[in-house]
């Protein structure tokens, strides 16, 4: 069957996400104009097939994800969506159903998020797919929340739940875990959702911006994404692993093997929002989170100095076997 | 050898590509503060081993290409360059002295455009390496130059000269031409020179503004662009190919082979700029393209009405034997 050009193909399919913009992207570049008093917030992250997905993927989740892990980076930066740009380098056995689904799920979290898509490259690619996007947001000037700026006496917290994503990757990957035998009748599908469709928490943007006085994504796995925060902060902190927050099919996992632990904690692709924030602030931004929707979970605290995070179970030290996932 | 980590990898290497709102690079996104009375405009443009550059491509002109790629879209659109973002995905067999060198190129074609790094994502590719740069630029308010909007009556030119990329891609792969016995001794560097490093005529980009009707860059062969943007203003029109500009070297492949004159007005990566603007404009276009050191030459009209581009060879209608290059 005859494929359509790149004219054709963007036409069909990445026209009708486009926003005003982005010119119909029937030019060269996208026009963007700023809002007054507003700082722009980008980012990019590229994800490459077999490494950040799987080869098995649908195409509507992966349209989704690939947005949805750089709206989740605006989220912790406090910003709004603006609109996003889409570099595509597609295998030689891509399809017009393949990309008509790819499309639709983009589409979707795109119109979901408020941010459409400004301009893209499509390419040719020799070996597996490969996506860039690169996100816009923005804040109201001087806005934007740090990585670098945990304090002292800040409490560390973090949004949702950890490690469902990598026990979702475990099911999709390798021989069945002995653990999955526990979970309840829907915990699978669950757990899947969460790798294969993460969500950005875009509704604690705001109550971050006002409260926060640092913040990341968790996109390496939790322990190495607070380490990494913390030093970036230049300062200590401990964490304690009791306090971390599981969902419910996680539990179930994590009861039927405790080795489990250091897997939730360190494995990758959770984008949750780890944040600190002065321990008076912490009421305030558990009602702002309860009123988007969103539970946060206080796990540990800002230190001086520059030592290795600590970290705790319940109150004692204890030492992690898993490493820092790295997509890199 | 062990290898830098991402974040050892992004301070050697990256970090003394960036400008101010890169935030050093150690932060999840760069923090941009549009300038007052100016809208944005944004590119994106990825870069395929095998597709848009050869494996042995030296990493230093990669680099450059890279970048110059997307500012020759920004010179096109008549605006300065702000920043732009990187996303690389290495093949495994990357090595640090293959990234310094990357690097390196990449750096010196920032600082030439005054366009810093503001932001990127580094991950393992499968297969070949891949390259997405989004590049940003601002123009003052309502004033970016459209491929959209060419008017009948207006003469169409392109500066710089035409088809030498594709000759120095011709010299790279395959057995070597016939009439590469016709060059001067350094016109084979010459033309590999323009395959391997375009320069994005960013010295235009003010006249553009001030003088074209339509513009955009030539990458996927001077006769395909122009087709492509008269359908984008819905207006045709007519080239005369012994009109267009050639350099000395493809002047001299040209005369030992005529049946190349196809390739050259066909073939792609030229990273040219092609333009319109009213007869009368002609005059101080060609001043202000001459203090900026470019020629810039005029090669057909634009008519009224849709049909397919008119191609004329002398002043008589002429048939191509080539087709526009694809990069996709």
């Amino acid at each position: 069957m005859a494929r359509p050009s790149e004219e054709g193909l963007i036409a069909s399919y990445f026209a009708p996400l486009a926003g005003p913009g982005a010119l119909g992207l029937a030019d060269d570049a996208a026009l963007l104009a700023p809002r007054p008093g507003r700082e722009l917030v980008l980012t990019v992250d590229a994800l490459v097939e077999g490494v950040h997905f799987l080869s098995g993927d649908p195409p509507h989740t992966l349209g989704a994800k690939a947005l949805s892990v750089n709206l989740s980076d605006l989220a912790a930066k406090g910003s709004d969506p603006v609109g996003f740009l889409l570099a595509l380098a597609l295998p030689d056995s891509w399809t017009e159903a393949w990309l008509a689904a790819f499309a639709d799920g983009l589409g979707a979290a795109a119109a979901a998020a408020g941010c459409p898509l400004l301009g893209g490259d499509t390419v040719r690619a020799r070996g597996g797919l490969v996506l860039s996007v690169t996100a816009l947001g923005d804040v109201p000037e001087g806005r934007m929340v740090r990585r670098t700026a945990a304090q002292p006496g800040d409490r560390v917290c973090v949004s949702g739940t950890i490690g469902d994503a990598v026990l979702g990757l475990d099911l999709l990957t390798g021989p069945e875990p002995a653990w999955s035998a526990a979970l309840q009748p829907d915990g699978r599908d669950r757990l899947v959702r969460r790798y294969r469709q993460p969500e950005a928490r875009l509704a604690l943007a705001g109550a971050l911006r006002d409260l926060a006085s640092a913040a990341m994504d968790v996109s390496d796995g939790l322990v190495g994404d607070l380490a990494k925060m913390l030093r970036a902060s230049r300062v200590s902190g401990e964490i304690d692993l009791a306090l971390v927050p599981f969902s419910e099919p996680a539990s179930c996992a994590l009861t039927a093997d405790p080795n489990l632990r250091d897997r939730l904690v360190c494995g990758g692709d959770d984008y949750e929002i780890l944040f600190t924030l002065p321990a008076g602030r912490l009421p305030e931004m558990r009602r702002r989170a309860e009123a988007a929707g969103l539970a946060i979970r206080e796990i540990g605290c800002v230190t001086q100095g520059m030592e290795p995070l600590r970290i705790l179970d319940r109150g004692r030290p204890c030492r992690l076997t898993a490493a820092s996932f790295q997509h890199f």
